[in-house]
């Protein structure tokens, strides 16, 4: 029997993995950047030039000399001459000349001679070619400054930020078409026990699909990693041990989703043991669902035993994998490893826990009374996949709790 | 001068929009399993068959006929003949005889003639092979029966439900390995404006690059449609008619970002109008940013008309076109077109607005005082891309509100 390691926390389980993990070599390679949505940041965005690159017009209407309109209002306008019009997408050749005035639309740059808008509903457009001025303007009203928005030479964004739609607009608006990326992390799954076929096969009496393989592969895609799923190991620990070294030499990190018998467990951990040092760190969690979880580092690659029972393999596939894998992108990890959660909610009934134990529970979140959510627990007997399948969300009951009592207000975390 | 409609609410635009799109047909395609992720059902997922398909110990422990372990305690033990071991994966070919129990493992099959599972942490075996059983079981305990988690012929999933990672352990369950999706509509993009080149070009003075293509373009991506950027075309009603009519030809939707140019607004107009009936819905939507926005249903196919500056673009697309791609994948919208809040959080300070119009803000989401959310408003002059990429959030100032004051609750949107 392989030495049972005590039971650690989340939290401190987590941390024994960042600290082999230390601050990751990152292999970086360029994103076009049609294709970097949702793609790590591999080094910090600075800006190359400043934006806007010229002063622009914030509004319709006419580009002026401030000074020109002063003293100007409804009783006692300032007549300017209208000495054309900005086009689009160009600096005017000509000066303003004192006593003039040019029509100028939304983002039009400012010709030179001017440091002013007054927009087109505080002015007439006569007859005569003059433009009545209704209002005062001040220096720069209305008017966006060169390197208003960036300025040259400035960090926009920090590597390890995950790029949203709206940052590809900045990278648009920068110039950056090429972007430098973490490479994906490539980590391979493997399923066992002896009960299993794959989701396209028949299972005979006794037998199940394998359910862990597909949802912790997807976990891993939306992470940002690039799954490997090598199939179905029976429970024999020679075997589970040449396909885990196999996969575990071609890729960056392993997660083995192991059967749920005890004795299956133990064979993993004996093959996680043999897979290089300095290998398991923590055997243990205590967390419900998902305390048979194992979290190793061998050969510089971390490595994951996961429970078998879906329930408990997607919960600490969620609570342990994805922020490892986060950690390889070189994305910021709060302590400990927990994701923010996406909101808060209050619980419709009361949910038991253990002091000194981190309950994870799958809810459905509902409109509760007074415009504030409500978390319906989704209890199944046996953590079942399909409990997982009608809920929408996680709720997390800390572990300094004996559990919540239904109004407590909880922490709802999405997947 | 084209018609200028009357302003509407944002959520009267949606409507009309949804009106005429009703309910579409749906055109799906077969997607693998580890490609459904983030697919929407084309059809309602019906379980073929019940899980678990036989009934299976809950525990690590010994398979029992329950009524043999009637008055067992600590003080008083039954004892049962040890028969063997249930192999994962099978059915024991034998019927548990009276007297006698078989050891069993977690997700294993029960023998025929047992209807419990005593857990082994509440029995002691001898070394006579004899099993001694320290606690009565009632029939079922810790066995998952039959079609517990599904029965056949359940609906499991609704059309139009977006798979996530624990769907497709579902459907892997299942043996569902070849999912109907809808097809992703397909929406052309068009940018307008003589002041744009594409992110790659180099602008002269005057000239900026073009950053509504590149972010609506990665929002209908992450909404599920499939979005083709036809490029930037100039200030000419003709050549944009051309253009967007062979864009309309070949996709299922059409985005034109408008230059911010009045002449420019009222082109794309006249060019939406000119692209089939019924034509123009909504011009002018209460909405800030974002006022200038045209929402229009040509020959069939949704047309969107958005500002060119990038926050008021990318505040309606995330608004009123993302909604209307979730129609066309046969997702459920609610009224009004608004996707629900991520969560709420307490402004930071005071944020003005008007009554009758809605407003959204970009915010950072920080730690507030009580461990509730805190929303920083990133106010900028001019609605400047940075000002979106600086912030994590969108917060909504209700149409019916004067503005909001700092402490109220608002919610907090995410994109």
């Amino acid at each position: 029997m392989p030495e049972l390691f005590t039971v650690v926390s989340p939290d401190e389980a987590f941390e024994r993995l960042r600290a082999q993990i230390g601050d990751p070599i990152l292999r970086l390679e360029t994103a076009p950047l049609p294709r970097a949505l949702g793609r790590t940041l591999g080094r910090a965005l600075v800006a190359i030039e400043s934006l806007p690159a010229f002063a622009r017009s914030a509004m319709d209407g006419y580009a002026v000399s401030a000074r020109q309109t002063a003293g100007a209002s409804e009783s006692s306008p300032v007549y300017l001459r209208l000495a054309g019009e900005v086009r689009m997408g160009s600096i005017p050749p000509e000066v303003l000349a004192p006593g003039t005035c040019m029509r100028i639309h939304t983002g039009a740059a400012l010709p030179r001679g001017a440091d002013a808008v007054v927009m087109v509903e505080e002015t007439n457009l006569l007859e005569s070619g003059e433009v009545e001025v209704l209002a005062s303007v001040a220096p720069g009203e209305d008017v966006v400054q060169t390197g208003e928005d960036v300025t040259a030479g400035s960090a926009v964004l920090p590597a390890g930020h995950r790029l949203r739609a709206v940052d590809l607009g900045g990278l648009a608006a920068l110039g950056v078409t090429n972007v430098a990326v973490a490479r994906r992390p490539r980590v391979a799954v493997l399923s066992t026990g002896d009960e299993l076929v794959p989701p396209e096969g028949h299972p005979r009496p006794g037998e199940v699909r394998d359910v862990n393989g597909p949802v912790v592969c997807a976990m891993l895609g939306q992470a940002g990693a690039e799954a490997q799923h090598r199939g179905i190991v029976p429970d024999d620990e020679e075997r589970l041990l040449a396909a885990a070294a196999a996969a575990l030499a071609e890729t960056d990190g392993l997660v083995i989703t192991a059967g749920s018998s005890v004795s299956l467990r133990d064979a993993t951990a004996r093959v996680i043991a043999r897979l290089g040092g300095p290998g398991i760190l923590v055997h243990g969690v205590a967390v419900k669902p998902g305390k048979p979880t194992i979290l190793a580092y061998c050969g510089g690659k971390p490595v994951f035993g996961l429970p078998g029972n879906p329930v408990s393999a997607a919960v600490l596939c969620w609570r342990m994998v994805l922020p490892a894998v986060r950690l390889l992108l070189g994305e910021p990890v709060a302590p400990g490893g927990l994701p923010p959660p996406v909101g808060s909610a209050r619980l419709a009934q009361n949910v038991p826990s253990r002091s000194g134990r981190e309950d994870y529970v799958a809810v459905r979140i509902e409109p509760g009374s007074g415009g504030e959510a409500q978390a319906v627990p989704a209890f199944a007997k046996s953590n079942l996949i399909f409990s997982l399948v009608r809920s929408g969300a996680l709720i997390r009951i800390p572990r300094d709790t004996g559990g919540l009592l239904a109004g407590e207000p909880v922490d709802v975390y999405a997947w």
